[in-house]
């Protein structure tokens, strides 16, 4: 049936039509339908809402995404049709029984997720198969290659390099130091971040203190031109979107399973054109995982590699507490530069930075087998990395400037002689998020003391950093009430 | 915040508002999240979504079931609040990674779920939980109890009996001939019967031939306390919603949970004040379950029975083709007509119906221990059965009369001396579903010969019945395709 556009400017959580309730009757039509709404060669599925005033029977209104997703305007006519029950519904039945699926089938279902037929309902049904009965290698591997596919992609000259940590460790910012000391030694580095989900930070939030972030595909292939790498936002670049699909509803229960971390890592960096990865995974108490999780997850990820043809390093990294002393955009950056310009920073950040980096020379070949580090560190000290670093953000639009960090502070005292065993990552990045992060960037936590070094009575600890006295007392409340599970002593 | 009703007569899958963007960023609400509406002293929570046109600021519009649950008009004013993430999402998890719930828990799911603070997909969330790692019987308890809480209540006087059985069986309308027998002798059976889901018909699309199926508490009320029984549609009473909100998620992709079985049955029993139950479970190659589950669910409903302190009783029966000779409404209610009146009708559906009776009126003491069949059979040899079916009939306004099946009818030939060993119950109500039922109430399936019958070459099978020529030949096609699977013979 051909239907009159009629703009309502409407944003939902997902695709939504609304169309009379005699269309309705007449399409045999019921709410939460699925309807296909063509414009020209375009097409996509949207979800079925009746109204009977403000619309009339010929017309429809569609959200803002159908709308942009067509390019409508009011009065256009478009075609619109009943889809059938999509197929892939039967197949998340099947694997939540606990059979295993093959190429198609992954195929299927994954398809159905980019184009709308799948609600996120069922896409919780998905999810909830995958964390339950897992997901064999292969069957990981055909949703790496189904969510590539159905993605933009971004086509890469050169010894194109990556590295990505599976998170969970407050601070650990090793990107922002990484990424010029790899494009200094002529590396390509297109590394697409994200923003803080339940952190205190994502690198996209740090990096956007001084730079955009937020570009499109065409532009970032200038950037990198121009500097051999970039640091952007991959939120809304269309590179494997299901994945990002799949993550709006997993964070709803906040579960993750094995094979959909290594799918949305792997189809990310395979998007990108990668050759060389490097993964990091932190292990420990309040890391993501324990150390034998991680030797499994490491296990997983070079067979993986193996079959994507990618050469793939892993490296199981200290994640008992966060790495560097700040958390929060600006805290952190402020670190980063001091690194970046050699004048001090947190020496564990620097550290797991050159390691990080030196492997990745290895890797692509650009120094000898465990000469890597005294490379990345060479580049670092001559001051290379910062220039490149200067590069890339002023290509990215942006300018290295004083930042100011949250005007309301507490600081905390010891009020004995004693040392830290470690942080909680969990809590810390909370206390951080009660101060205004990710949204204040200026707000944060620094931490003055880190595990192992000596301290003593009415040394400081830690800064809370806010933008507001309220969201202050709000973090200083916060602490006091999780302080002995945040800060393990001896 | 206070926000001014605008009607946009809109229906839409699950409670929803549309504010002015600037009104949701004033109150920092993005999309999705969800806000409580309170008007005097009722409150309900939906799903926000924003608008810029049509909408002032200060206005607020909302979906067809919440302008119903308060009960709005134009220009009324409503408060309006940002509600926090339910608590219950974490309990959800905790259930997805296993563990067990308690009482206290499981009664926040079950509220969040009632008052539409859980959307479809955390619901799903639910559903996959209890199907992966299933409930104990504390667990399903507490679910039942939580369900009926959360419902309206019947509350009646008396010996109140019903019978319910699992399902998945095609024809085996058993209810319309029990109904009449337990009532004609002093018994209290206030039976509420679901329309067809995936099957051809249900009891109340059968009843809706001849009578009214759809009334209020207090309609029903009255209706037993003149004839002691009723046959109703239980969908729209209230009767513990949760269940079928649960259900509506559930059928997306059509699994179930043992947990969920139970506590889906036996939350609306004791809504309607049974003491006295009576379950009846089918199992066979084509059933709901095999002998062996079919045993197990049977312990479980003992034991949950004694937990809530109700005379209940299992049966498990024969469900290895359907019962009965007829699937579809019209078809159905005419075959129990016939045995209702005496004038013959299928075998095995009276035998069955008698069985069940007998048990009732054995169970509620109004027959002595193994006499209760043939006081069953007393009732309907003289005809008390028929005169109360009729009076209960004409209570729920409807009235005994003639009706006709479907005109375009297509019959199945024997090409050979053979006999049937069964029926495969899916393939008979998709037949019949093809034919056009339960719309249809005159489409259906007449089956003549049934297992163990001798059947001669050109004896008729079975006679397919539609009221249109298309419908018909959908039917035949679908047979054709699948008839081998079909009816197995030997």
């Amino acid at each position: 049936m051909k239907l009159k556009v009629k703009i309502l400017k409407f944003l939902t959580g997902r695709p939504v039509c609304m169309i009379h309730e005699k269309t309705a009757q007449e399409m045999s039509l019921h709410i939460d339908n699925r309807i296909s709404v063509k414009k020209a060669n375009k097409r996509t599925i949207s979800i079925v809402n009746t109204i009977s005033n403000i619309i009339k029977p010929n017309e429809i209104a569609v959200s803002n995404t159908v709308i942009q997703h067509l390019k409508l305007k009011k009065g256009d006519v478009v075609e619109v049709e009943i889809t059938e029950r999509p197929k892939s519904i039967n197949l998340i039945k099947k694997k939540l029984k606990g059979e295993e699926l093959n190429q198609k089938e992954i195929q299927e279902i994954v398809q159905d997720i980019a184009h709308n037929a799948l609600r996120e309902a069922e896409i919780a049904f998905f999810i909830a198969a995958l964390n339950s009965k897992g997901m064999s290698l292969n069957e990981t591997k055909n949703l790496i290659q189904a969510m590539v596919k159905t993605g933009k992609q971004l086509k890469l000259r050169g010894k194109v390099v990556d590295k990505h940590c599976i998170g969970g460790i407050a601070g650990n910012r090793t990107t922002p130091i990484i990424v010029p000391i790899c494009a200094a030694a002529g590396l390509i580095m297109p590394k697409t971040s994200s923003r803080a989900i339940t952190s205190a930070a994502g690198t996209a939030d740090v990096i956007e203190t001084i730079a955009k972030i937020d570009f499109s595909i065409k532009e970032i292939k200038k950037i990198i031109q121009k500097t051999n790498a970039c640091f952007v936002w991959g939120g809304a670049l269309g590179l494997a979107p299901v994945d990002d699909k799949i993550i709006k509803v997993e964070r709803i229960v906040k579960i993750d399973s094995n094979a959909q971390l290594l799918a949305s890592i792997l189809s990310k960096k395979i998007s990108v054109d990668s050759n060389y990865v490097l993964i990091d995974i932190p292990y420990g108490k309040s890391a993501k995982v324990s150390k034998r999780q991680a030797e499994k997850l490491k296990a997983k990820f070079l067979n993986l590699g193996k079959r994507f043809n990618l050469k793939l390093q892993v490296v199981l990294t200290d994640g008992r507490e966060p790495i560097g002393n700040a958390i929060g955009p600006v805290l952190e950056i402020q670190d980063i530069l001091k690194i970046l310009k050699r004048e001090g920073g947190p020496k564990d950040l620097e550290e797991k930075s050159i390691m990080l980096a030196g492997k990745l020379l290895e890797m692509a070949g650009k120094s000898k087998k465990s000469k890597g580090e005294i490379l990345a560190k060479q580049i670092l000290d001559s001051g290379k990395a910062f220039k490149k670093f200067e590069q890339i953000i002023k290509a990215q639009k942006g300018k290295i400037r004083k930042l100011k960090s949250g005007e309301y502070t507490h600081i905390i005292y010891a009020k004995s002689n004693k040392k830290i065993i470690s942080y909680d990552n969990k809590l810390i990045n909370n206390l951080a998020r009660f101060a205004g992060c990710p949204q204040d960037k200026a707000a944060g936590v620094y931490l003055h003391k880190k595990a192992n070094q000596e301290i003593k009575k009415s040394d400081k600890i830690m800064t809370i950093y806010a933008t507001s006295k309220e969201k202050l007392e709000h973090a200083v409340k916060f602490y006091n009430k999780n302080k002995k599970e945040m800060v393990e002593y001896k």
